[in-house]
């Protein structure tokens, strides 16, 4: 069979098996992911072992270091991977929720009703655990999923799938409700992404190169993430301590999370009695800065910044820092050179805080917290398949409910329209 | 200036004046929207004048009835176009609502706000009325617009875009918030639907032909409306009045329409007894009905129906009949025939009107109710832009809030991530 007419194959069994998982209950869908979990347990020696055999090819290919890395299961991630499929089980199902049901002046009830979108399509690279956690999130959410992994990790998706399809059928549901793609030839990809009649969107899970190149050709609608620089704004009214803590965690608790802080703005009012503090903060840490003449002429060992750093997710211990004149310039500097994902302010101002709310153009807008806490978990979603920085459909963290959609449903009792 | 850099320019002082509009108060947006309409009131005689040039043009060209139908415009749908934009400046304004926030156990209380998406592309035939009624839902959205008519509107489209800008000058707000492409040059909408940088959101009104070809070439998300191959099921427990009543509405009151029944299935065991009064009802009407050959054994003068004719939108006095087992049958021939626009069932059992509103896969489903109720001025939106028959973003009629987005906002007291 050649490689078109088989992703074709996949996505039509995906479209049929899509329709049994919008009808099947709660019960059946939770019972599926409890045998998934189960499963992973049991079988984890096998697991490890694929994942060995994908580990030692790798390294004969001379895979990079990081690369590598995200590539390794160990017991103790084998373990956290049944324990996510387990959370997901105890998640609410979002489908069949009936919201918003009004009677109209011609006597019908109009509401909305949580579905489906149907068929997801999940592009990743090295990381194998992806292939147990989107199954369950596609799973739950009433979806039929076709996860296309990195050749790299072949081995270790294709036990993981084959115990996600036993923990289905097991449950009374279709195997096809979870199909890995089966071979590491680059075309598939191509063909995956314009499958219009058989596959709804398209979650890209990986670096920007990747979703770049996806959105270049996709002709299925992608919920994207690109790039994460953040900022935070520490505007006139900023409490000291709370800006060099904000700071601190948003910049240093981990440098290669997309939520972490990439740029630093400092209202003029406050950048000689803030920027010092911070500035030590951040040198005693190891981060360098690169920042304006403003920046510069106070922090003492600070590097010019160039009109590319504010545009830049260094996901590195480096910050841009920028002093500007106040709220207006910030908001402004934001819309400009942010990439949309999560910025903050710290003031005790009320009206400024209400400004930069409503102002800022980025998925995720704080006030007085660390960037840091964009995410799934930490917005209460329970889980997350990526984080959108795109504002169609899904915006910021997606959890179950951004795998669905809302039709409308009506109530009649014979009425016609006059 | 040539016609690919026009374009960007429309875009990049769109996607400048979206800035100012997602910041625009109530007050002035509404304010904008009574200028506007006030403009149309007292240039009526101008617009008509306009409007007389195209339709001369259009003649001249040869172009078809409908189509110099659709272009023309009177002192009445003149009036209806300001009354029209005066109904979008009463309804609530949808930008800045927040909802579901609520506190998290680190501390912050997380929510959303509706936001508007940023610059629309509207891309339309024939129609000039869709110049104002589209600007003013973008507009109260807090959306700038692009939009593209027909060449053959282009003089009635132009001083109609010039009110609309005089309107929203008068109101404070940037005129480049509502452009109309002015060119006639076809490369314009190629690369209108190719402007990622600078639209965010592409709505086509027109025919299929029109957006199928859109569909096949935009580098911009789409609200799509194909088209509404809308279904009537009558179950075993219809009542028999209802039945019939409801099939009247839905297929002869009007045939033109997206909402429109074109396809009729009656259970087996209720087709002796439904069919005829039916058959007679349509028959008076004029309704040439295409039947399955069970059909055809009970009604005398219908005719057989292809395979094609199941998934074929007639808007027109035709309709589609099939005799099925039950309600599994119907709910597998809607999801395999219909464009997933509108269906129906008449039943008074309480299981499988449930079993229909959950299993059956379209934008509206409904229960004992006319499919031509499938509107947003039915629904309780005010207005619509469009009925979308995609599940991404928007599913169904698009009124004023399929033109917004929601972003998180988080409100601290110093928080950071643990």
């Amino acid at each position: 069979m050649d490689i078109k007419q088989y992703v074709e194959t996949v996505g039509q069994q995906a479209r049929q098996a899509s329709r049994a998982m919008a009808r099947a209950d709660t019960r059946a869908k939770n019972q599926a992911l409890q045998q998934i979990a189960a499963g992973i347990r049991r079988h984890s020696t096998a697991i490890l072992e694929a994942n060995h055999g994908d580990m030692t090819a790798a390294e004969a290919a001379g895979l990079e270091a990081a690369m590598l890395d995200r590539l390794r299961l160990t017991e103790k991630s084998v373990a956290q991977m049944a324990d996510g499929v387990e959370q997901i089980a105890a998640l609410p199902d979002p489908i069949g929720e009936i919201s918003e049901l009004k009677f109209r002046p011609s006597g019908i009830q109009v509401g909305k009703m949580r579905v489906p979108l149907g068929v997801i399509g999940i592009i990743y690279e090295a990381r194998p655990n992806v292939t147990a956690d989107a199954a369950a999130l596609c799973l739950k959410s009433g979806n039929a999923a076709i996860l296309r992994g990195g050749s790299e990790a072949i081995g270790s998706n294709r036990i993981i799938a084959k115990l996600v399809q036993e923990g289905l059928v097991a449950a009374g549901l279709p195997a096809h409700a979870v199909q890995v793609i089966d071979t590491t030839d680059r075309a598939a990809v191509g063909h995956l992404i314009t499958l219009r009649d058989y596959v709804d969107v398209i979650v890209p899970r990986g670096g920007k190169g990747l979703i770049s190149r996806l959105l270049a050709e996709s002709r299925v609608p992608m919920i994207q993430h690109l790039d994460g620089n953040c900022h935070v704004y520490l505007d006139d009214d900023a409490d000291a301590a709370m800006a060099v803590n904000i700071v601190e965690n948003a910049k240093t608790q981990r440098y290669g999370t997309c939520n972490t802080t990439e740029s630093l703005l400092v209202a003029r009012s406050r950048a000689a009695d803030l920027l010092p503090p911070i500035a030590a903060m951040l040198g005693a840490k190891g981060v360098e800065i690169r920042g304006c003449a403003e920046t510069l002429a106070i922090v003492a060992n600070a590097v010019p910044a160039s009109e590319e750093d504010y545009a830049t997710e260094f996901l590195a211990p480096i910050i841009s820092v920028k002093v500007v004149t106040g709220i207006d310039e910030a908001i402004e500097h934001i819309n400009r050179y942010s990439s949309h994902h999560t910025e903050t302010i710290v003031s005790g101002d009320y009206g400024k805080a209400l400004r930069f709310l409503r102002e800022v153009d980025s998925a995720s807008v704080m006030v007085n917290a660390s960037t840091r806490f964009a995410d799934g978990f930490e917005y209460g979603l329970g889980a997350e398949i990526g984080i959108s920085t795109d504002k169609i459909h899904a915006r910021g963290p997606v959890g179950l409910e951004g795998l669905t959609s809302q039709k409308w449903i009506v109530l009649g009792t014979g009425q016609v329209r006059g």
